[in-house]
């Protein structure tokens, strides 16, 4: 019985705290840096991303078939050459190599300690997704930095609604929160793991004072504490998740003007960026990521044009590189330098997603986005759900509002709103308040659906 | 921002190993060490507990009410002058400073990063329990010791049904598994959290080899794999849980021979004690913990005869220590040494709890030990609830008990295998199977419900 090396005898605690610096570090490391300087500390830490690539069996097939040799690799520019991957190239792999795929394999020493999720895989398969130790604590320190850097500290009692099970977001938020911040942490989970009433009572019970999650069901639970008469004995002072574009409002409202923060991040990457205490954007952290926005073509947009995020990891030096992923989210890079004098640049948080998008009239839409303009309907509960139907040639798309008091909305208005917003008809039907809950899923959850393609 | 210590930097990691060895390490400092150099080091982690307990408010009130002074407490025999303590009395010191109680502060310095959980609190509010980074991450180890020691490695996927939420048993058998053994973990959690069906498509999709949990969802599960086709598909060769007397052979005998230990702990103390590989009892981690089986008293018992184990933890040295904590379950120490060679003692696993023990006709019966005795039962199921009521000045015991078919099991048959057994008679209810998972909980707690009591 040797045995395996320990997990905490797998990373070096002392580099951790210097390449992805918190707190005060972190303030000191990047504030004022120059561009330059940032470049070259990416420059280094992309080769050793790219050696450990270099003896991965999926990128060696990868580069492979593309023709690219590790060593023509030398410059941050001479990405541009290497291949763009996705969701289903990585399920394609895995598909050819059941069940762990050949991301997460070296062929050049054992594996080692290693963290394993899934994705939720809504349709067919859950998609595993694996950290090595080193690999997983610069994640928990990159998301540990956010929540420092937005005030989360000792006096506070954080509850989170991200899901655990098979999941990453429960267990990534937790291990981030206790290990970076003396807060306590209430890991309530989805209104599957902790009734929505239970949860407001242990809020309520522990003086929960910050809340971590999705905007939709952190909106629910205000309804929940209000309807229980908890409300007034809560003191929410801040919430840290993720808000869509006209989301941040309804949110602060619903928790009594508790002050909502932005940030973004998938499974697949970690966090990518997050928004500062002067909320002027997403901070990408360039130290651990280098962002690429891209068009449908793979070729990059001009800057403040929108396109896809695609990332290349910085962090996953040991076990499972991710090197050019497009997330198939959209955002823009933001002008300028921010308010709070970083060297990273900023984007615009997340303006949809490229691979839910339907196409009506030739206009984009962005079902996810629809929430933010539906703020104007009198007693919108913040609960919709988007249906595509075929119509003869062409599609038709009909939105299902839910409002308090459904007598008191005229449909025509509301298509009017949406019509001046998009710029293109869609069908609207005006429901009673949950009457979307089962299509959504917004209880069981972690990002409710707000399109069913029934076409 | 100066801001808190990481929980990384709150650990010294080499002086975790040093203390709390794992894998051969484990065995080499164990194995044919004499009972006195096991006491001196006990002694030596005790001194420093109860230091510990000297600057927290809750044992500072209980010593002083016992007219107690830490500098009284010498040796290891002092400990039987100390107050005992248990749920009731953490509970009630919970009431009087909500909402955390007085146990997980230290009047000498700030709390630091701590781990909250909570229990399922059936009745009333959960409580909350806290750890320190140090108290954890040795809880952590010594779980880790047990899974190493009854061999899971690199080849292994763990499949684990503990609950995650806000309950302590996912979270503390994740962090044990990932950072302890080189396995990749399945969290699935409660069928709750991933329903049952999704569980068996989820072991057979990454070859599941190891199970963890509590036995009676794991019998459950079973049940669902035979019946989905997924059973043939699935290889599992080891069961590592919490089993009750005669819980063993059906829950191999369900999951194909796979071979299944026993480990017990509650979320207070961490682990305890465990089987090795040569199952000849639970060993003590008695670097770990200091074990006193009392009567209901408060006298020690003579070895060999039932009591309750009352933990005094050596573990929790950072924050919120717990010293001679009574936690209601019966059990007695085995003779001699054990097949392993170590020093540690051993005891015959939960024999039930005290606190759940009902008294017939001054018979002592627990209903959480009555599943071993149906295993005679034809198409037993392993499922049954145990309802208590009033009949006129004495009570009546009623087991549901659970068969496959009805039909063919007479009642009377089943009352007579149970006065056997228990020495005193009860009376019986056959009924198909399913039919008690409303009543148990089976799907949505850890462990089951084994006692209604409706006096």
């Amino acid at each position: 019985m040797t045995g395996p090396m320990s997990y905490h005898q797998a990373v070096d605690w002392q580099a951790l705290d210097e390449w992805f610096p918190t707190g005060a570090a972190f303030l000191a490391a990047y504030r004022g840096l120059s561009t330059d300087a940032l470049h070259a500390l990416q420059e280094q830490r992309l080769s050793v991303v790219l050696d450990t690539a270099a003896v991965t069996p999926f990128y060696q097939r990868l580069w492979a078939e593309a023709g690219i040799d590790r060593r023509d690799l030398r410059t941050m520019d001479d990405l541009l050459h290497l291949p763009v991957i996705d969701k289903s190239v990585i399920l394609a792999d895995i598909e050819e190599n059941p069940p762990f795929g050949s991301l997460a394999r070296r062929v050049d020493r054992p594996r080692g300690p290693a963290v394993l999720q899934t994705t939720s895989g809504t349709t067919g398969n859950p998609q595993p997704v694996l950290w090595g130790a080193w690999g997983r604590e610069t994640q928990n320190a990159l998301l540990g930095r956010t929540y420092r850097w937005l005030g989360v500290g000792a006096d506070d009692v954080v509850h989170s609604v991200y899901g655990h099970g098979l999941v990453n977001g429960g267990h990534y938020v937790r291990e981030a929160i206790v290990r970076y911040t003396d807060a306590l942490l209430l890991s309530a989970g989805t209104g599957i793991e902790t009734r929505s009433e239970r949860q407001v009572a242990v809020m309520r019970q522990f003086g929960a004072t910050v809340l971590v999650g999705f905007a939709d069901y952190l909106r629910k639970l205000a309804d929940v504490a209000r309807d229980s008469g908890d409300a007034e004995h809560l003191r929410i002072r801040l919430i840290i998740g993720h808000l869509l574009e006209g989301g941040r409002e309804p949110l602060e409202q619903a928790w009594g003007g508790a002050r909502a923060y932005n940030w973004y991040g998938v499974a697949d990457t970690g966090i990518v960026a997050s928004e500062g205490p002067a909320r002027d954007g997403l901070y990408v952290w360039e130290d651990a990521n280098i962002l690429q926005i891209l068009d449908e073509s793979g070729q990059p947009v001009v800057d403040g044009e929108t396109g896809n995020m695609v990332i290349t990891s910085l962090c996953k030096t040991d076990l499972a590189p991710l090197v050019r992923f497009n997330t198939h989210d959209l955002t823009r890079i933001l002008p300028e330098t921010g308010a709070d004098g970083l060297v990273f640049r900023r984007i615009a948080g997340l303006l949809g997603r490229s691979d839910n998008m339907v196409k009506l009239k030739g206009i984009n839409v962005y079902p996810s986005a629809i929430g933010g303009m539906l703020i104007e309907v009198p007693g919108f509960t913040g609960e919709y759900v988007c249906r595509l139907e075929r119509e003869g040639h062409s599609e038709r798309l009909t939105v299902v509002v839910e409002v308090r008091d459904p007598g008191s909305v005229a449909e025509g208005s509301v298509r009017d709103i949406l019509a001046g917003r998009l710029g293109v008809g869609v069908e609207v039907e005006v429901v009673r308040a949950g009457a979307t809950a089962a299509v959504t899923g917004l209880h069981e959850r972690q990002k409710p659906q707000r399109l069913v393609d029934s076409r």
